[in-house]
């Protein structure tokens, strides 16, 4: 899907990134109040996922993340079945926060809270309110981390009466500093894809609109018999143990990303020219089947769009491919060799063969 | 104010405050997660305005917070005046975020700004865009902090079209591991009042209240001339620089408090019973002149929910007065000796003895 026809679904990136833009450079600023804390800033952490400062024996990562609008359909489905998502949700929101941490190397020590409602009365129903807190609590243990407080304000006139904003921040660290994924991949470098559980966090605001213009609503059957509702709701993967465990073990991690907005554009994040070449395609989560079959979205749209069922990548020395495979597994991550890194002079690419589809480098400016 | 009478105007404290109890409860089955990052937590952090773990030679602090409604007013003002508040408003994100983090003793290294709209649109005012940046770095310079990183989500249908939530968190850290405030006041000692710029933060809902049923609205004037808006939205004051040369120059800090929402008892939240008797109280700004006359609030009310022109107290050995009110006015801050604390049995209260308001430990309970 391309972004003007994302925009059409009530999200203009041209104009956020415009600001993002903006932000950093006044952020860019503020540089020089890091040296009185005995930290300095290392070259190119800017507009990657986590924010990273330096020390001489370890790095510091902080990351402000936010769940997006997936809660609207737990409030929906809710509506629909009686059921409670909320565990789910708070895990999604957890698991948005620390995967974008990870990508640096940097493992969650601390993840904290913002939970903005439009009413008080939002946590009137108790039970929505337990699992809110139960399943962020399992959040934080699936990622190690601990948490570490938050903020639960009543923003009326701001946040609809009866919404919630989810979102929070993690403070994580790298040690040893050999640890930093920094983003150097080579010629031939392999990349392994880690799966996803479905839809995560990404592309919600286009599955609603779905959901409202198809007649069975979120109640409509997949293909596995499941619900539409129920198919987007499966809770997001933690992915920090596999960056852990790769550490531990020694396995070399070139780069990793962490496949959210802009699905698979998101490989080539990296600003030296590579081109990502995949050969190995899964066949699609029947929640990505239904979204294309309901929207009428060719496949280059899809993933260009969705992760396609691949929640991170790692990008790892061909030597290494089967160390990450049994990392990934021992975490319990279906993982799969999906391709290569391939140098072809200045060309910035995601190519994904067995489906034909080229992104070139003019379909993901993030910077 | 009363929190009953407060919640009149939108904001049920009690259920939130039950939240938050049910949020600290599982958030503690988490604190097993430090052991493996070689961090462990201290006691007494959970509750507290920042979450503190500790190592052998440092703490970390994590906070997250938001500014509230305050920016409805900046929108209500530049209808009515054509004027662009956003500078002073990202300036009151950062001090709420800061203020929080420095209640422990540590400095804020790296601030994240979380800002989600209801349509990317609202950054198509590039004058208030631009603002908004800025004005979040100038925050974080004067805090002596980077402004590491950010989220700008667009959450249609949860947000609503026109409005911002504008939010995010710190990371502050504490070494020597001494610099640490752990909150343990003694009977005699001294509290100072560092003066605020106005209302800051807090309590808005009510002045936007008092704005929607006032015949004037936001122009109304105040005793000094100017109008309601204006007084609403001077910018926060930042008390970072304070902590830091009191840290610097060895003033003892017994405890300190970021006074916020329920006003003047926030001087009370230590556990230990004391009580904080002020006989030192300074002229109430106009604004807090103004909201008092508008809403027919008694100055009880007004104490109990507002700063009063108070917007950070510290707590020190009578020995130490002269040094700290010397650290405050080096950083520009007005300051004063406000008050002493006394130990009188099991009694917790604030007394404010040229008012004739006495504020007892029921009418503050945040755990």
């Amino acid at each position: 899907m391309t972004d003007s026809a994302y925009a059409a679904a009530g999200v203009n990136y041209d104009r956020l990134d415009s600001f993002k833009r903006a932000a950093q450079q006044a952020a860019r600023t503020t540089i020089g109040s890091l040296a009185a804390h005995g930290y300095r800033e290392p070259e190119s952490t800017r507009g990657e996922s986590a924010y990273l400062i330096e020390a001489d024996d370890h790095y510091l990562a902080h990351v402000e993340e936010g769940l997006g609008t997936k809660n609207l359909v737990a409030d929906a489905m809710a509506t629909l079945t009686g059921r409670c998502f909320y565990h789910a949700i708070a895990i999604d929101t957890v698991a948005t926060i620390v995967n974008d941490l990870i990508t640096c190397g940097a493992l969650p020590i601390s993840v904290a809270m913002h939970a903005a409602v439009g009413d008080s009365e939002w946590f009137a129903d108790e039970l929505r309110a337990a699992e809110l807190a139960r399943g962020f609590a399992d959040g934080c243990r699936t990622a190690g981390a601990v948490w570490g407080g938050g903020e639960t304000p009543t923003l009326k006139g701001i946040v609809e009466s009866a919404a919630i904003v989810l979102a929070g921040s993690a403070v994580g660290r790298i040690a040893p500093k050999s640890n930093r994924i920094v983003g150097r991949v080579e010629n031939g470098d392999a990349i392994i894809f880690l799966a996803s559980s479905g839809v995560q966090t990404n592309g919600l605001t286009l599955c609603r609109k779905i959901a409202a213009e198809h007649p069975e609503g979120y109640l409509a059957k997949m293909t596995d018999g499941r619900s539409f509702g129920e198919g987007l709701l499966d809770p997001s993967v933690i992915y920090v143990d596999f960056v852990r465990t790769c550490q531990l073990q020694g396995v070399p991690l070139h780069y990793v990303a962490h496949v959210t907005g802009h699905g698979w554009r998101k490989l080539m994040r990296l600003a030296e020219p590579f081109v990502y070449r995949i050969d190995n395609v899964t066949e699609p989560l029947p929640v990505f089947q239904f979204i294309a079959g309901a929207a009428g979205l060719e496949a280059r749209e899809m993933y260009g769009t969705y992760n396609m069922g691949v929640g991170f990548a790692a990008m790892v020395p061909a030597s290494a491919v089967d160390a990450a495979l049994t990392a990934a597994r021992a975490c319990g991550h279906a993982a799969w060799r999906a391709g290569t890194v391939v140098r072809a002079g200045e060309r910035r690419a995601v190519e994904i063969i067995p489906l034909g589809i080229t992104f070139d480098s003019d379909t993901l400016q993030l910077r």
